[in-house]
């Protein structure tokens, strides 16, 4: 469920009429977000605060164990409601902590920024990070409901809009032509009103997601770039200085868009993959490993979630609208996908 | 689903058609019944074995990390199936683990106690320790199913086996009359085939947690003494010298029995009170506790899941085969219950 008001959310929480409710923050949602939904929510006035530092780092075991002793020295119990107010880190990590606190309690997702608006907010996804293995813990919940405020993105820095931009290049490319067309002429930095787009966006996730919460068929579209991005966020975090997820995505879906055009099929015309490769490059960062690197990211690829112990497996765009699931391929191909990236970009 | 021969095993695990297995086991289940099922079951000759200690600090946060390492360093992937070969521990140690490595793979209870046959085994509950909280972190999960195999059961010394009995008590009680003056006449180290009595108790389980997996409504019955029960627990737990969960469950009975039968509302008949006291006792150690430990306890009664942060709620037997739900005690009548149990036992 999408809340867009407050006066309507402040409703949602009396009715839901939870015995106690906690808020976790990072310390910036802390500071620029939490004193706004406060000033406006009277209940919020009562809850106990849960704060953890930002970054993927927070997505860990320890972290996750302190928050369930947090909440267990306070006296939460089966009622009590868990309020995510952060990016993809809060709102993953705590809803992992609430499906599994007294074998789940209640969460609402409030996301404060672009990825996590047009992504981590909704879809039932919860998790932590294993070492560098990813969102390898987690199960499948949905939040009670998702409370969507887009003024918080004024306090984001460009780097995180870029960040979430990338999930709403993937959304638009899987949508449809018109979507595509439409995405060739997005500046994601001269946007001012982004309601619209996330909206949109809400709706193209749910599309996906809506009857396969699992994961057993068409939310698999969702992947497309991912395969490859999860590998480079698990490379570099091993490395101790992470890339941010959507910059990773955005290479992603470059590396994996090439794949779908380059392999034997000839999945994806030359001309679209040329529009992609432009239009992103003009907007993300080179991710900057070398070709030494490159057993190293096939050997993470095998071990992300999707795939089984032999084959790697692509959701790869065949045309603007359309992805073929569950291409299979075993390293050579990807091979010169990753190569052609470090060549041209 | 409940399978009891090896040959439908085999051809279920053959129809699942699993990447790869493992077995989770303890040290004594690996060496007395691991060796059966991979003496019988052809496909189990491949699978890879994961070693616990055997005993309740198993189930803590550290050993599910580990275990969950494990499985990626083996390459575990989505269509793993693990198979928890042991008692209660195993069970709810290894049903956390699947449930929530890469958002949930399947596994297979096999339980090897009396009281993993009788009730850890089924039900959708798994779940861990946090510090003293018992099973403070879970999820709700069912089995792909439960293989039942009762030769098991004479491996066991008869702790375990009296340990496992408290539950079927407890069964038999919320069951019906027909099945309390059944159990009046049982003497658990007099039995010789366990094959109705674990049958009869699965099917008691079944009724109260169909339709209730998540313990909204009547699954709630199943907590009959179990209030009482995990406050002891928790109790010796937190001074290092843990009881067996059948014996708490035995003075759980006996102590939220006496408060049905001595609260303002007399709920439970005198005479019932002192049959169940008569019965338990005869078959039950004393638990030792102290008069000084009470508000100990109490305070642990209140961290309960059941609970929420004022009153202590109980499950209690009114007559056999009825009991009444969401009891709310304010302290009062069960410190004058605890003690009864202190100066009469």
């Amino acid at each position: 469920m999408i809340i867009k008001d407050f006066s309507s959310f402040s409703k949602f929480l009396f009715e839901l009429n939870p015995s106690s409710i906690f808020i976790l923050s990072d310390t910036n949602t802390l500071q620029y977000c939490v004193p706004i939904l406060i000033a406006n929510i009277e209940i919020l006035k009562e809850a106990q605060i849960l704060e953890i530092e930002p970054g993927e780092e927070s997505k860990s075991i320890e972290i996750a164990s302190g928050l369930w002793e947090s909440l267990i020295e306070q006296n939460a119990d089966r009622n009590t409601l868990l309020l995510n107010v952060g990016g993809g880190v809060v709102c993953d990590l705590g809803g992992f902590v609430a499906a599994t606190y007294m074998r789940g309690i209640s969460f609402i997702n409030i996301p404060t920024s672009l990825l996590a608006l047009v992504d981590a907010s909704t879809g039932g996804k919860t998790g932590i990070n294993l070492n560098q293995y990813k969102n390898s813990i987690g199960v499948f919940q949905e939040a009670k409901a998702c409370f969507i405020y887009p003024e918080f993105l004024s306090t984001l820095p460009q780097n995180e809009l870029r960040c979430g931009f990338a999930e709403i290049v993937k959304h638009y490319l899987i949508d449809s032509e018109v979507s595509f067309d439409k995405l060739m002429f997005l500046n994601p930095f001269e946007i001012e009103d982004w309601s619209e787009i996330i909206n949109e966006n809400i709706a193209i996730k749910k599309r996906f997601v809506q009857d396969d919460l699992k994961e057993k068929g068409k939310r698999a579209t969702l992947n497309l770039g991912h395969t490859v991005a999860h590998a480079l966020e698990a490379f570099y975090i091993e490395r101790g200085r992470p890339v941010l997820h959507g910059d990773a995505v955005a290479a992603g879906i470059i590396i994996e868009s090439h794949l779908a055009s380059f392999c034997n099929q000839k999945l994806l015309s030359e001309i679209c993959f040329n529009q992609i490769f432009s239009y992103i490059t003009e907007i993300f960062p080179r991710i900057d490993f070398e070709i030494s690197d490159i057993d190293e990211l096939i050997r993470l690829m095998k071990h992300d979630k999707k795939n089984n112990q032999s084959n790697i497996t692509f959701s790869l765009l065949t045309k603007p609208g359309s992805v073929l699931l569950n291409y299979e391929d075993k390293e050579l191909e990807i091979i010169k996908s990753l190569t052609y990236y470090l060549e041209n970009v």
